[in-house]
């Protein structure tokens, strides 16, 4: 049946792993008009996509060869491997875009795997929570065989936008783990931030509108900076260097131990300071941390 | 001679300390059309401040005595007390602003020496730098002697916009190290994200735009729930809770060793999400930490 004018065309695709992440995502292809198959270990968890459309798949080699794409989301890649390497010979031909959760070395000994076996492997990481997802401001990132990436690409953004990394396979999880970094660091910071106002008996409330706006601002101020610095190699500041902000911790420690709350983030970022300044980068911004963490040995003799 | 109707109230103000930031508050005065002494340690920093219409003192004293208002902002409280120490006499009856960053203890040894000499003592946080005084964004943090400070207020106006904090004289100093305890970790997260990345050869500036909106997504995301879930002492999440973030952390720590990059930053959250587990709080979210770093003991038996 030839697809009309309006009717986007229509791809069928397989989810295996229906958590909460695998039924969002097999719900958005549903409401994408994509024939879509789904699995489950735990068959229970198929009954409100079959009532949205889907085909239950009685086992996983009947989900596996139901579609020419197939999408996995369990767990861990422990789960992936397990559920996958004894199917091999019904992936073979098909493009298996893996959006579980894990490290680069992981997506690469499956990408390796898969080419052994005549499978185009594609590793995703979805940057969104599960309501998140075809919803805006949701993207997953990908990487691994472009060739099938691009095949599938149309069908890949009923889930969220998606943005290509590279053909190593290992580059989605790297680049999800790195921003992942970054909220880790942003989430210590707002909990320490919290822990010392709210130790003097401020309300988070009334504390919240300018923290919130404080984090916003220094992330637009230093995020964009701290790149171009990077690349050139001029570290130099004139705004906030690393030798002035080691000068200024005691302010922070000695008050976080006068009001009883941990000063724990504090010990990594005062570890870089003092290597920092012990190196002769003391009037270096950021970037320059971002060097040090990269070199576990002195980069110069001081 | 009365002030017109399009001529907003001058008042006379003096500025001590002109390094880089006082240089610019002095200059938002002179702009706003405040008569304005200056006074610095090296005299020679006077000079543009002149040009600008300030009246420069000779003498500390001079400074102090030509104003009611009298703004210091020098390098830290030590050079604060021992600049004003012997002027208690000129500055008994007027008003003491200082923009100097400390902590809030210092603040409130400042204002009992103040109440003792019958100087109004106003402590504020400065959450700018000096290119942004009088600009758009820059607000200083003011806590101390509420009256003085309404007297002032407008006059303070034209430095940046002015958030009262409180009556007691250290909560300004305490809102402002808390804001930038959050950028701390905030900065810490992004310099661990390039490095990351970066150690797999992304240019900063390709992987700039994603961590910039993911920070600001995040931390939008993250600040108002938390600061709910602080107040209300609801702590469970159903959407990231810390035992499924502690499960996940490994991905993280193999995969910074591997491409040799430092994990540092892992080091206190790893320690706070053991402890959260420990305790029995694995289904609670992020405000759950807070309660943590507030709490060196157990806050229950497991
Ligand atoms: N939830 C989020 O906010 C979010 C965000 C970004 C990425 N992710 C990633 O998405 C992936 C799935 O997360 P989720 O939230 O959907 O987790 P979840 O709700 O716990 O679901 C896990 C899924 O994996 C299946 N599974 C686990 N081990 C298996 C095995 N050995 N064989 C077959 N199936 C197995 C489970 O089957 P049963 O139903 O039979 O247990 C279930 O379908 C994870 O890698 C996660 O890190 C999640
Ligand atoms: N710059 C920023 O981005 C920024 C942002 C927020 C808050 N602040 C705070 O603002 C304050 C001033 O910072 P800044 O950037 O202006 O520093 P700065 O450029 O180094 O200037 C320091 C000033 O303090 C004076 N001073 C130091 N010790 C003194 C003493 N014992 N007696 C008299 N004068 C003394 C210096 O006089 P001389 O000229 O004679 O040395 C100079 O005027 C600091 O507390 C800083 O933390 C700065």
């Amino acid at each position: 049946m030839p697809a009309t004018d309006h009717t986007p065309t229509q791809h069928p695709v397989s989810v295996l792993g229906l958590g909460l992440m695998g039924s969002a995502l097999a719900s958005a292809l549903l409401k994408a008009g994509h024939p879509t198959t789904v699995w489950n270990r735990t068959a229970a968890k198929t009954g409100p996509l079959v009532a949205q459309g889907a085909t239950p798949a009685d086992t996983p080699a009947a989900g596996v060869t139901a579609s020419p794409l197939v999408i996995a989301c369990l767990t861990t890649n422990d789960s992936v491997r397990e559920l996958f390497e004894p199917l091999a010979a019904e992936l073979s031909g098909r493009t298996l875009v893996n959006l579980t959760n894990g490290t680069p070395s992981q997506a690469r000994e499956l990408a390796a795997w898969a080419r052994e076996h005549g499978i185009a492997y594609v590793d995703g990481g979805i940057m969104a929570v599960p309501q998140m997802i075809a919803g805006p401001g949701a993207y997953i990132l990908y990487s691994g065989d472009e060739e099938a990436y691009a095949r599938h690409r149309d069908t890949l953004a009923a889930l969220a936008d998606t943005k290509w990394v590279g053909a190593d396979a290992g580059l989605a999880a790297l680049w999800d783990l790195s921003l992942l970094t970054g909220m880790y660091g942003m989430g210590l910071g707002v909990a320490q931030a919290y822990a010392l106002v709210g130790s003097a008996g401020v309300p988070a409330k009334d504390f919240a509108p300018l923290l919130l706006d404080w984090v916003v601002a220094m992330t637009q101020g230093i995020v964009p900076g701290t790149a171009e610095a990077i690349d050139s190699g001029q570290h130099l500041t004139d705004v906030s260097n690393l030798e002035m902000n080691l000068a200024v911790l005691p302010n922070f420690t000695e008050t976080l131990a006068e009001h009883g709350v941990s000063d724990q983030l504090f010990t990594p970022l005062r570890a870089l300071l003092e290597r920092a300044v012990a190196e002769g980068y003391g009037a270096d911004g950021l970037s320059r941390m971002v060097d040090l963490l990269k070199a576990p040995e002195p980069l110069r003799t001081p």
